[in-house]
């Protein structure tokens, strides 16, 4: 693959012809969550989310650059993972690798410093289960059009995002053709801000093999520093326990915030409370 | 998890809205070994363990950070590994991750550019075993305390430090309970520096399933960018070889020292020669 | 292995007392590839490798540096990898490491954003599959000469470059005796610039357990930041295809280029056509 005729050292070849730029970004979290691993069990929780971000400018203004993850958490090992590749310009972005599928951007806000869960029952129907490892999003003025497709799988979504200045509203679909799954999801949600009130809400109509419906509401009022958050989620499953909570989170400056959430998720009390620190 | 009505791309969240920093650092070695892998071998070795440092501060003083390394040595595949996030304050300093016990910091020193090991049989019983995911640490003047727990094994470490000048004292306790390990341990360690000598001493008294007693000492002579380091450490449990052997090193600047180092641990003579690189 | 007598948080220890410099460096890519998993099948591809850098410089004018790769892909999970130490002075570059063996660098180019293939075969010959952890290269005016070695399996190979202006010839010899192997190879390239025109050529000759010899020939034609680069390889193998094809590459400026390849590979039609991004 190479044809270095005087290669004096592996390590400048390495060191690249770089004019572009590399930065590094993530963030972490620090804290105490309950009934997170087992029932009644009070645990503590660390968590670190480094990025490597590459990026620069082509001579006639497109953007491009590439990016993955550094991690470690309380398991045992921690990884490299998550790499994208994107170019960007005047039609848009267009980003190959470790993509979520258009549609996963639908949903309502987790509760507490990691996450207590309110969100994962009711969001779990909007991708309907599809991958992707292409995606690309524009806009038109007011409207942003996110399309994703896995390249073997033969899933495929798409999102339309309105933004009425104080009020937005979106819609998108998810088809999930790979490997005999034949399902599908049509997601509405609508969100707006009303002073120091946001609200957000979403449906999710499931057809094909999976026809279970999802819906959520949450709500965040935000007094200086101080952001208290309600969120309700639930399917239509048999048996599935509606998800609510209350969250709380305060702005220390310099990227710190600490935050709490308390709620039921699948009939279980849950609560975790901690630092997210940003870099 | 993720409410992002226009998202972009990806790569825009994954960048964060950061107002903290975060900085690589990091040390390589690279040298030879005798003895190390198989007896009467020589070997190569090398060594490459960066870091990731993420810190910020708070708008009321608090300092925060989060780490996590980026390894890779002669082994197959280099690791992502021990992680940790903390916050400190007037209080001290709260750490959760990888983190070592309280008591782990005793010790003498080893020898050599990648260490021959002398150290490694007389303070393996100062953890009596144990481990931890909790480290908290604090001064009170002179006087410095470590605490550190584990959150699910029951183990618990505490450490009390004062320094009185050029002579230092300490003493620590760790008790390893998880998983009917009942076993613990005590150490003091003094320490002095007496003109152009520093000398240190440990004794460990192990109690419960396990009364083996750990001691060590160590000397080190600098001379300008010279300095060079006796150790002696031993246990008493039956038939353990007493370990031993002087060692060197020369800084270069800029951050590489040459050192080396030869001894006798568990009765076979071993020695090392190498860089060892700080950035 | 630790003597801290009192160590506040490890955190600080990690940071290390750097004097030294650490920086990230690193490539991508992202396109499209015909015939590369599967016959008559098109693919995307992309690939994000980060390098993690440190170098530094002693009082008397070595310098150091150790480097690891941070690399991810369509694969599973990413990794940590290639880790090298090297140190470097009028000396020459001694690097200790997962570096390549002395005659690694022979070869022609390979076609596309991110290699067709075509320089496979004939270039699998040129290390005699050998391996190396030890590298050493130097210059004597315009004699370049590498050595590599394997500290464990008897590998061992060698180069000589030299440098006439637009003209360059090398030899190398390979040599495979671990774990009766028993093969060797000796290869040699001569490369030339004429206007702006770039040709290069190399034979090897396989002897031992493995007497198959491997050529192959590279021209590129550069007409500002576009180039164009034809190449040829071909084995003795019995039954072995020529591989020859054509590529074409052009620099968008800021470190990224749009390159595309098609040729024959072991008698299939390849293809690939994407981005290069360098930062």
């Amino acid at each position: 693959m190479k044809n270095l005729l005087i290669a004096s050292t592996a390590l400048v070849a390495s060191a690249g012809f770089a004019s572009a730029d590399i930065k590094l970004g993530g963030s972490a979290n620090m804290g105490v969550k309950y009934d997170a691993t087992a029932v009644n069990t009070t645990s503590i929780h660390h968590e670190v989310d480094f990025d490597i971000i590459g990026s620069g400018t082509t001579d006639n203004g497109l953007t491009f650059g590439a990016s993955l993850d550094v991690d470690d958490d309380n398991a045992a090992l921690g990884t490299v993972n998550d790499s994208e590749v994107f170019v960007s310009g005047a039609f848009g972005t267009l980003t190959l690798g470790s993509v979520d599928p258009a549609t996963d951007g639908f949903g309502i806000a987790d509760l507490g410093f990691d996450g207590i869960g309110v969100d994962d029952d009711s969001e779990s129907l909007k991708t309907a289960g599809s991958t992707a490892d292409i995606h690309f999003s524009t806009t038109f003025g007011a409207l942003g059009v996110i399309v994703s497709a896995h390249s073997t799988n033969n899933d495929a979504a798409v999102r339309f995002s309105y933004n009425f200045g104080d009020f937005n509203a979106s819609i998108g679909h998810a088809d999930n053709s790979g490997a005999g799954a034949n399902r599908a999801a049509t997601t509405i949600q609508l969100g707006g801000t009303f002073g120091a009130v946001k609200a957000n809400a979403f449906y999710t109509d499931g057809t094909g093999s999976v026809t279970t419906n999802g819906y959520g509401v949450d709500m965040t009022y935000t007094m200086g520093a101080m952001s208290y958050t309600f969120a309700y989620g639930d399917t239509d499953a048999a048996g599935d326990d509606a998800d609510f909570g209350i969250g709380a989170a305060y702005a220390l400056g310099g990227g710190a915030t600490l935050a709490g959430g308390v709620g039921s998720v699948d009939g279980r009390n849950v609560a975790d409370f901690g630092l997210n620190l940003s870099f």
